[in-house]
C-alpha cells in the first residue's frame, strides 16, 4: 500500500471511530463530505514518511498524528471558502461544503472537524502519554493563535501584513507541524524536521499563489483568480510570475538539502522532487522563465 | 476573592499567556471583545466548587480547566450569533463579535478560541500528563461529534430531533464537563460530578427557554423570542410557561440532590440554589404558576 491509501485508510478509520452513531445525520454528511473529497494527502504522507525516517515505532499514533493534522487542514477549507472569506462555491471540482449543506453546516463542520483532530489523537495516543502530550502542542500551535493557520487566516483582514509571516502561518504550519509530528510519533526529536516542513510549507503557497495566477480551474477544481479579487498577498504579485517561479524552485532546492543524513533520505528527497513536479510541472517553469529571458533579450535590443 | 473574580482573573492571565504577541491585532482584539465581556463564568466557577470537594490539589490545573471550558463556551456563542444561526446584533448588551469585527474575524475568533481551550490545558497540565489527559479528553466529548455541543447546534439543522438528547448537547454537555473537569483536575473519579452537571446543564437550557419567551431583552443583553423566530425546538413552548417553570424547578432539585456526601456538600448546595434564583427568580416562578393555577380556576367555574 503506498502513502497516499494509507492515508486514505487511517482517515476512514479515525473518521467513523470518533464519529460515534448518535450525532445528527446532516452534520456527519457535511463532514465526511469536507474529509473525503479526493485530497491529495500530503500532510499525512509527509507525517508517515518521516516517521519512517525516525524508525516508526509505533505505527498507529503515527497515522492518528497524520490524520489529526489532515482534519485541521480539512476543517480551515470548510471555513476559507465560506462567503465571509473566498465566497468559493467548488472545491476539489465538487459543491463547496456551505453551497451543499447550508453555511450553518459549514460552520459547525470546520468546528467539528477541529475537534475531531484532537479526539483523533486522544483514541490513538493513550499508550504513549509524552508523545500524545507532544502531539497535542505541535497540532495546537499549527492551528491556534499566535502563528497557526488561524492567525495565517486573520492576516488577511489586517490593513497591513509581512508576506512571510503571513504565508509561514496561514499555509507553512500545518506543513511544520506535519513534519515535526512524524518525528515526535516515532519519539524522535522533532526539530531537525522544521525546516523540511518550513520550506515545503512556503513552496505550497507560492505554489497556490503561481497556480492562482496562471488559472488551471479545471486541474485545481477551485476558482482562479482568487488572489486579485480579494486583495490578498501574492507571491506571484509581489515578483511577477517568473519571478515567483525562481522563488518556489529555490524553496524546493532547500526542502531537499534540508533532510536530515537518515537511512531513508533519498526516499525522502525523491518524495519532494515529486510533490514539486504535481505542484508546478518542470515544463511550465521552463516555458515561463523562457518567455521572461526572451522578453527581456527583445528590451535590450 | 469569591469564584467569579477568581474565574475572571484565571482568563485573563490563560488568555494572555497563550495568545501571545505576534498575532494579527484585530484577531487578537475580536477574541477578547468575545472573551471579557462580562459573562457571568458560571462554568468556571462550577469546576473550581467541584475541585474544592475533591480536595483541589492543583488549583493551577483546576484554574485551567475552568478557563478551557469557559473558552469554548465563549467559541460557541461567537458562532452561535452569526447570520447562518442567530443573527444576533448584541450579545451581552454589546454588538456581537461580527457586528464588531465583521463575519470574517468572527469565524475565525470562533476557531481560535477553540484551539485556545486545548492550548492553555496545555500550558498548565505538563506536571499532570495523566490529569491533562483526561481533561482534554473531557473537553473534546463535550464540544465535539458525536454528543457534544456542536452537534448539540447541528441538531437544530435537523427537521427530527429529540428535544432531550438536542439540550444535552447544546448546553448540559459543557457543564457536564465543569463538574467533570473539576474532578479530574484534582485526580479524583469525575463519575460521581456527572448528574450534577447533567441536571445544572439541563435546567439552564431550560430557563433559557424561559426568558426567551418571558423576554427580558435589556437584562439577558440579547434579542429574546429568538427560538420562535428560529422554530428551534424549545420546552417553554412545549410544555408550555408555567409547564417549563414547573419542570425548572424540579431540575434545580435534582440537581442539589446530586451533590455526593462530601465535608462542603452544602457549599455546593448553596452555589445551585443562588444561580437558580439568578436564572429564574423565584418570585417570577411564583407569579406564572399563580396565573396558571387562576386561569384553571376560572375555567373550573
Amino acid at each position: 500500500m503506498d502513502l497516499h491509501q494509507l492515508a486514505e485508510q487511517a482517515l476512514a478509520v479515525h473518521f467513523e471511530q470518533a464519529v460515534g452513531t448518535t450525532a445528527p445525520a446532516r452534520l456527519v454528511a457535511a463532514m465526511r463530505h469536507a474529509v473525503f473529497s479526493g485530497g491529495a494527502r500530503i500532510r499525512p504522507q509527509l507525517c508517515t514518511a518521516v516517521a519512517h525516517a525516525c524508525g516508526m515505532n509505533a505505527p498507529q499514533l503515527t497515522q492518528a498524528a497524520g490524520v489529526a493534522i489532515e482534519l485541521m487542514h480539512c476543517a480551515s477549507l470548510v471555513h476559507d471558502d465560506m462567503p465571509a472569506f473566498d465566497n468559493a462555491d467548488t472545491r476539489r471540482g465538487r459543491p463547496s461544503v456551505h453551497k451543499a449543506y447550508g453555511e450553518a453546516l459549514a460552520l459547525l463542520t470546520g468546528d467539528g472537524l477541529i475537534v475531531m483532530a484532537y479526539q483523533v489523537l486522544l483514541n490513538a495516543g493513550k499508550a504513549h502519554p509524552d508523545r500524545l502530550i507532544a502531539l497535542m502542542q505541535t497540532l495546537s500551535d499549527a492551528v491556534g493563535v499566535p502563528n497557526g493557520i488561524v492567525a495565517g487566516q486573520a492576516w488577511e483582514c489586517e490593513s497591513r501584513a509581512d508576506l512571510s509571516q503571513y504565508q509561514r502561518a496561514k499555509t507553512g504550519a500545518l506543513f511544520v507541524a506535519a513534519t515535526c509530528a512524524g518525528a515526535e510519533s516515532a519519539g524522535a526529536d522533532p526539530l531537525p524536521w522544521r525546516a523540511l516542513g518550513d520550506c515545503l510549507g512556503e513552496a505550497y503557497q507560492v505554489a497556490d499563489d503561481i497556480r492562482d495566477v496562471i488559472g488551471q480551474s479545471a486541474d485545481l477544481g477551485k476558482p482562479t483568480g482568487q488572489d486579485a479579487q480579494h486583495g490578498r498577498p501574492s507571491v506571484a504579485h509581489e515578483l511577477g510570475l517568473s519571478g515567483a517561479i525562481g522563488y518556489f524552485e529555490n524553496l524546493i532546492d532547500r526542502a531537499v538539502d534540508s533532510v536530515p543524513q537518515v537511512a531513508s533520505a533519498d526516499k525522502l528527497r525523491q518524495i519532494v522532487r515529486m510533490e514539486s513536479e504535481r505542484l508546478v510541472p518542470s515544463s511550465i517553469c521552463q516555458s515561463y522563465k523562457t518567455a521572461a529571458s526572451a522578453s527581456a533579450s527583445s528590451l535590450q535590443h
